[in-house]
């Protein structure tokens, strides 16, 4: 038993309802209807649209049928504790208030690490989603944080910041325990010993004893029942029997009740209900006048102040005077920070070019002098330098352009009206008019002089359009009126030497106040001058240089690695590394440790938890055999124990569940995983997954007919497909998606498969991204193709092409894996993408779907399509690519034909043979016939290279080299024939033979090879 | 808007979880279903069973659709928030406990009047039942405070604290304001503007929009859920289901879809499922082996201390020496104080008379000496005083019977062995065995002396079982093992002399402390000796005298009454005084006044909330008519001022309420809420109050032919039959359910109604009390009988005959109403009660019900067993109410008789006529026939007998007087016949007619008269 100093669980929720309350908001009492998350409470969900502000914190115990575990699992409960807090509009400072809450609840925040993770939110089902992140404390998840964006297919105005505390995970962190039940929720009684048997009871209920047609009766009752409630324009209750509906469904859900079709009618109705729910609620608002529209909510100033990005403005003349001073001829440094909320590791380096590319193009279109410029950015900060920055632009004269002279002189040379109306215009005399061509043509102009600005007007307005123009691939808005990003833009430092350039946009104005880590005790710094902004960052250990600051993360990591006798595979690791560097701002390395026992786990899933949830780096020993420990990356100084810790005890907790789903999954036989799987949907209207794997398995069949696998590879292949997508019913993929395939593998070798079918299964999944290893048997290259094609073939049937910014199904991914296939595998050369998604589409039919012509046209043209785009993306010149391009049909032959013209392209004369071969299909039309009447032939070339074409046989189905080496013979006469011979002649019979001599030459070359691209190729 | 200082909604939750929090109580999470009261929440309902300790607390949103009023009514919510703390086992000092929870709130308890009113809670449908008190904060009730006794038909040992705040009704009124919307609930937001929308739009949905098909089918599936889950064994989501099926039965009752035979289907149901789940829990708890049972809860102390009743145990021995230096026939004063905490006020009287008895009979049973026994008391003390009680009992010397002498002694003269055993055994020698007469025969017996014991023995044995012994009509557990009482018994001061006597029953220990005020800041006061215990308390203003005490009462009411020009009805209200007199420890009277406006309310109206809810006593002026003042009696010094303020703002809230009531009835048509009644049950077995209604109306009609109304009677009669009842369906009488009958009278008068209609619909409910009004028109009469004979034949026909101890549909005073108006009307006197059961019984049969000759016969000799005791209460002696009894079945004509006894009691001879009638029906067997053959008799007194029965008729059916006038005539002869004339001859021909002869007087006198007991009447 913990001792009893500790801080229950009932103390934090108080601690943090009176730190809520203190700050303005509201708390109010837990739904009293079951809801599956605090969001769904109406203080949430209806409160957070419309115009009207609202501040409100509550518990929330939230269920989740599918999460029962009978009490067991030491960290997942069908009941859980959120604590709740929205706080609507924005306050502009969320995150330190936020902060200081978890100071309130007795955490040092100077001693932990804690980041801001991101992690957006989006529920589809009710329309509604948000960016934002989850908030780690040493490497483990305990809010969520997000800005609301959307609800009920609704835009928020203002936007809602929701904080959602996960109270257990908190509070066993904060206690120490492993297991829910050793919390001490209040004095004298641990939470088990508080809602154990609850915990037992409902998880008995939800999985094994609700009863499945009354909740089924129940859905129907409370979806009927809600929409009777918006037709008499009640959204209050509508909403409870949307939530009752909602639970009863994952009542439903947990007991495997749900079927396919169920689900998709089921989540139809329900969202349909929210979005109607949630209109009607801003109608009856609206009605109502808004009642809250004026309530007077009181500021929520935290304890770490944000910089004063409200400042005083700074208008330009107030610095005329000094810049009058100055001499013309001064140039001083300019430094630019664009501070943000902590913005998603991949839009750090966009955000830098997008800076370094908007201020070189804004400078460059000024008359401002200007030296280099040079961006650099961590996730909470963009900063631009640039050097030599001029007090003023020059002075310059333009002409502005009149009327044509001709029109603006009479005969008598007298200004027309025209001419007087012009400079009537430009408010000068007539007499001042100038003449100056325009495109060639003679006009009438004024002289204007433009005074060059100074410099703080012209970076002002520069870094302003820079600020407002910043966009990520998804965009964002919070507290400010027009600005639209992937975080919150919260304060500019800008700085022109010494004098702070005044910037303002939107709600946003500059100063020289930056913002160190947000738990320091005196965050704020400030800037003197452009040139200290760098090196007081510095002070502070932030590496600002992304490069810099990546050798950092490395350079740690190796040697903490070293220091346990352990090396990091940098190379390996690199993505992950590029994602550690854009998550801190200071990189502290941190060396953790795990119990060697779980190393008897398979690796992939140790590394696959260190890499997907923790962000840890692998320890590896010299042989490359995983050591028990890991590096993170804390950002800036802490505690290390506390902060190695704490880390260790998420990875413990969550290597424990791996360690629990992987032994339940083990008792499981294959052939009831694989009967799970008919629980999961994959899309509303093509089925659940065993829908699709029973696809999968009959459209590999029906490849393997195409392509003839001998009789072990046809049983591998069998028994492969029957098992297909088994393991997506295991626990421990249900957990670790991306572990789908490995533990295919993993367990059908535990159940006694064959390792061949065991291989299959693991290599349907390849290639698991681009470019990454392909299936090496045959059977797992069917099995893999048989997958891809049904997910092509039935996604075009549904209409549900890619965009160009939406491809959700990854069907790029999976052409190109197609298309990877098919050119590794080539005993599988033949197959054509055509065949294979006539083989997918067959199999769709017979489950009922519609598969037009159309549909299947325009996935052959899709997929073929990224045929090229694989090959450029491997670096492969364009015209070669475009060589081979007719064979893309059938990826496995232009691998081969690539390879052949790689084989042939240094050898003699090939390429005059290709000069001479794209040349006559650059002459001779398309469709000509093969065929020539020799007697017609009159010519001495045309003749030689008649007798030469009998030394050629049609070698249209051989291989390159072959043909190459036997046609080089007939270049000569080629050339010769080109030479001499004029092949459009005028009587008619004549040009019939010629052409039909040149296209039998062609005709017996091989097929598939575009001439003309080879030929460009082998020029370039 | 209120201030923004004030004490929020919010923070009143916070601080009471603080509060409970801090003294080792957790908190838990409002339900996530529906619950009509926090009592239903898990964490009390299952909590409280079994052995287990348990301490929570927590808010709890209590959901009561028929409470929806479209957030219009200022005190009403269909939502209301209840604060709910279980302190189980009961730590010893709840009160002191929740006293100084209100302080935390902020509450001045010194200042305000807080007190304990009676209330106790019993909620049959899930066997449960508990004593305590509405807590009064300046007359508002604010808390509930129960000590359960059962739950789920299972005692609950130990006893469980459940004290539930009412949190609108306390932040109402500490934030001043008369409509819950207006409360400020955060700070910029008020209760309106956080639930206003949600309460009108949920009474919506209760009150017209719930579908009620849907909701009939949810219960139906609720309980289904709920029984399966029992059978299965989970109680935890059972109970939800109960909860669900109640919430489901709660809305279709709001929407008025619940007939009678539901509500009885549903009821039962319900019932029967809480039942199972509740024993279940238990099961399911002791096979857990009882997880919590070693809990280490922390004490629970508050600021307030109890007397220390725990305190160290004295024994006699320790006061050995003291007592045995004092001279033997030392006297001193006992003084016993039996400290409690509030007894309900009809206890008081019973207590104290209890204790006097007690004391009498047991210190009657010692030898110790000792004076008078003045016994007094308060709600919180029982004081006996005993005077001159002595030092020690008189020895004294008794002696034990052995064998007889003859069976002690052989013929020798030598002691039997049946002598010596005898000897032996008492550890005697045979010498010393002396003879002594026992029930007049020798035996042998040795003397044994007998030591007196020493005062503080006999003492502490005595007040030990006075104390045990306690019992009231209610009794309850609480935290002493082993007592049981009307409210707990938390401290015993016992003193002789200064001497504490040491007093050990069951937990408690006696001392010299005593408990003034709670709220005082020193509220234990030392007792030196017994002289000062009832000084020290007058001291504090407290009245331990009853008498003396409602003294003040009444004589504070008067000149509070007198100083507005008023006066106080004392003897009309009688009753209340009592009452008021045992509500208050320290009578302290104050004036309060209301808005003249209510005035043109019925005055019953506001009498009856003055006197049934609030016990203030109504202020009137000279001619009656009452005055917009109320006197209300505080316990003990207060703000006056503050306490009247808040006393006044109770009573307009309720004014308010009844006047919001009374305008809506008036808008109603009568048959409107004569058809509303159907939604009313009154017994599930018979039916709703319109089947009861329809019944009394076919019953009056009955009766209305037996007795002949004329032609207006008989229409008023119809009329008001066809009304009969209506007024339950009124708010009003649903709010206040005393005033039916007062508000029929009242909404027919205004309804244009006749007045005799109106009357009869007054009347029917008459009497009200015992000796109550009765109804003064036949037809009210007639209604009033018809509604009493129903009642009763009803409840007899269903086997609900009242027990001893149970009469709980009032079953006595229904009879003793009938026998009231058929004694009281002398037209009806003709109605016999057979004639009145049997119409019940006919109206009842054709509605379906069995009614059986037993059930009848039972009904008929129940209500004429009350003829008897109805008499017996008015003071009538036995023997005259004896001489009538015959007439019992026509309680009219006993009326009449027995007015006829006291017409000619003292008339010369009638004494002696009555004499010699009881003495022939002495001697005349019962049956013998009223004829005789004058020729078979012998005797001159015979004869002339004979001659004298010829000048009397037949009076068989006259009036007493009548005959009597006659007979008196007869009395020579009679005694002369019973001077000279043997009846029983032997020759059975003149026996015969000696007779006949004596019969035949009998029978020529009223019939109905038992002559032995008018003879005892009249001689005694």
């Amino acid at each position: 038993m913990p001792d009893t100093t500790t801080l229950t669980v009932q103390d934090a929720l108080l601690t943090l309802q009176k730190f809520w309350t203190d700050r303005g908001c509201m708390v109010v009492q837990p739904f009293n209807t079951e809801v599956g998350a605090g969001t769904m409470n109406p203080a949430t969900i209806l409160r957070v649209l419309g115009p009207e502000p609202w501040r409100v914190a509550y518990v929330e115990p939230s269920v989740r049928p599918d999460d029962s575990r009978y009490g067991e699992n030491p960290n997942r409960l069908q009941q859980h504790t959120q604590f709740q807090v929205i706080l609507k509009p924005d306050p502009g400072n969320p995150q330190e208030l936020y902060l200081e809450s978890l100071e309130a609840l007795g955490i040092d925040i100077r001693a932990h690490d804690i980041r801001f993770v991101e992690d957006n939110w989006a529920q589809p089902a009710i329309g509604a989603w948000g960016l934002g992140w989850e908030v780690w404390l040493d490497g483990m998840e305990i809010t969520q944080f997000t800005y609301f964006q959307q609800v009920g297919g609704q835009n928020l105005d203002p936007v809602a910041v929701e904080l959602t505390y996960g109270v257990e995970r908190i509070m066993m962190a904060l206690q120490g325990v492993a297991h829910f039940k050793d919390m001490v929720y209040a004095p004298g009684i641990t939470y088990g010993e508080a809602f154990g048997q609850s915990e037992y009871e409902m998880s008995r209920y939800y999985l094994d004893d609700a009863d499945i047609q009354t909740n089924r009766d129940l859905f129907e009752r409370f979806t009927a029942e809600a929409q009777r409630l918006i037709d008499v324009r009640l959204p209050v209750p509508a909403h409870t029997y949307v939530l009752k509906s909602s639970h009863a469904f994952n009542v439903l859900d947990a007991r495997g009740a749900i079927s396919t079709t169920e689900r998709a009618k089921a989540f139809g109705t329900m969202r349909r209900l929210a979005r109607e729910v949630s209109r009607l609620w801003v109608e009856r608002r609206e009605e109502l006048g808004f009642p809250l529209l004026g309530a007077d909510l009181p500021p929520m100033e935290g304890r770490a102040l944000m910089p004063p990005s409200q400042g005083v403005e700074v208008t330009p003349e107030a610095y005329a005077a000094e810049l009058a001073s100055l001499a013309p001829d001064v140039t001083r440094r300019l430094a630019l920070e664009i501070g943000v909320e902590e913005l998603p590791p991949h839009v750090v380096p966009e955000a830098i070019e997008q800076v370094r590319t908007a201020l070189t193009q804004k400078l460059g279109a000024t008359r401002l002098p200007h030296g280099s410029v040079v961006v650099q950015g961590t996730p909470r900060r963009i900063i631009a330098l640039v050097d030599a920055v001029g007090v003023h632009e020059p002075d310059a004269e333009t002409l502005r352009k009149g009327p044509k002279v001709a029109a603006a002189f009479g005969p008598d040379g007298a200004a027309t009206k025209a001419a007087e109306g012009f400079a009537r215009g430009q408010k000068v005399d007539v007499s001042d008019l100038v003449r100056a061509e325009f495109d060639g043509v003679e006009h009438v102009a004024v002289r204007v002089a433009e005074t060059g600005r100074g410099v703080l007007e012209v970076l002002g307005s520069i870094i302003a359009d820079v600020v407002a123009g910043l966009r990520a691939d998804k965009n964002m808005r919070w507290s400010d009126p027009e600005l639209a990003y992937s975080r919150p833009i919260r304060w500019i430092v800008a700085l022109w030497g010494d004098t702070v350039v005044p910037v303002t946009v939107s709600g946003l104005r500059s100063g020289r106040t930056t913002y160190g880590e947000r738990t320091e005790a005196g965050p704020l710094i400030e800037v003197e001058n452009a040139d200290v902004l760098l090196p007081k960052l510095a002070e502070r250990d932030f590496i600002v240089d992304p490069v810099a600051r990546r050798e950092s993360v490395v350079s740690q990591a190796k040697s903490l690695a070293a220091s346990v006798g352990g090396a990091v595979d940098v190379e390996g690791e690199a993505a992950l590394v590029d994602e550690i560097t854009h998550l801190v701002e200071a990189p502290h390395g941190i060396l953790g440790s795990f119990e060697e026992r779980y190393l008897e786990l398979p690796e992939q899933i140790l590394t696959t938890v260190m890499r997907k949830h923790q962000r840890y780096l692998p320890v590896r020993s010299g042989d490359g055999a995983l050591l028990p420990y890991f590096v993170t990356m804390a950002n800036g100084e802490c505690d290390d124990d506390l902060v190695r810790k704490g880390n260790e005890n998420v990875l413990r907790a969550r290597y424990e569940d791996a360690a629990f789903f992987y032994a339940a999954d083990l008792k499981v036989p294959l052939e009831e995983l694989r009967a799970g799987i008919a629980k999961l949907t994959f899309e509303e209207r093509i089925g659940s997954v065993a829908d699709r794997a029973d696809r999968i398995r009959d459209v590999a069949a029906a490849l393997a007919e195409l392509v003839g696998l001998d009789a072990s590879e046809g049983a591998t292949l069998a028994r492969a497909g029957q098992l297909a997508k088994f393991d997506l019913a295991s626990q421990m993929v249900v957990e670790l998606s991306s572990l789908a395939g490995f533990m295919a593998r993993e367990y059908a070798l535990k159940a006694g498969e064959t390792p061949e079918v065991a291989a299959a299964l693991y290599e349907m999944e390849q290639p698991r991204t681009a470019g990454g290893p392909l299936p090496a048997s045959r059977a797992g290259a069917v099995l893999a193709l048989a997958d891809r094609f049904d997910l092509l073939m039935a996604m075009f049937a549904l209409g549900a092409k890619p965009t160009g910014s939406s491809d959700p199904f990854a069907l790029r991914r999976a052409a190109l894996g197609v298309i990877g296939i098919l050119r590794s595998q080539p005993t599988l050369a033949g197959l054509t993408i055509e065949q294979g998604l006539h083989a997918a589409a067959d199999q769709l039919r017979q489950q009922g779907l519609d598969v037009s012509a159309e549909a299947i046209a325009d996935a052959v043209e899709f997929v073929t399509g990224r045929f090229g785009q694989q090959l450029r993306e491997e670096g492969v010149p364009s015209t070669l690519a475009g060589a081979v391009q007719p064979l893309a049909g059938t990826p496995g032959k232009a691998e081969v034909a690539l390879r052949d013209i790689e084989t042939v392209r240094g050898r003699e004369g090939f390429a005059k043979l290709v000069e001479a071969t794209q040349r006559i299909t650059r002459i001779v039309p398309e469709g000509s016939p093969a065929a020539y009447d020799p007697q017609v032939l009159r010519e001495e070339a045309e003749r030689e290279l008649s007798v030469a074409l009998e030394t050629i046989p049609d070698l249209s189905g051989a291989a390159l080299p072959e043909w190459a080496g036997v046609a080089v013979r007939a270049v000569p006469a080629l050339e010769r024939f080109f030479d001499e011979v004029l092949v459009m002649a005028e009587d008619p019979a004549l040009r019939a033979a010629r052409l039909g001599l040149l296209q039998t030459f062609v005709a017996r070359a091989p097929r598939g090879i575009d001439w003309r691209a080879l030929h460009s190729a082998l020029a370039g």
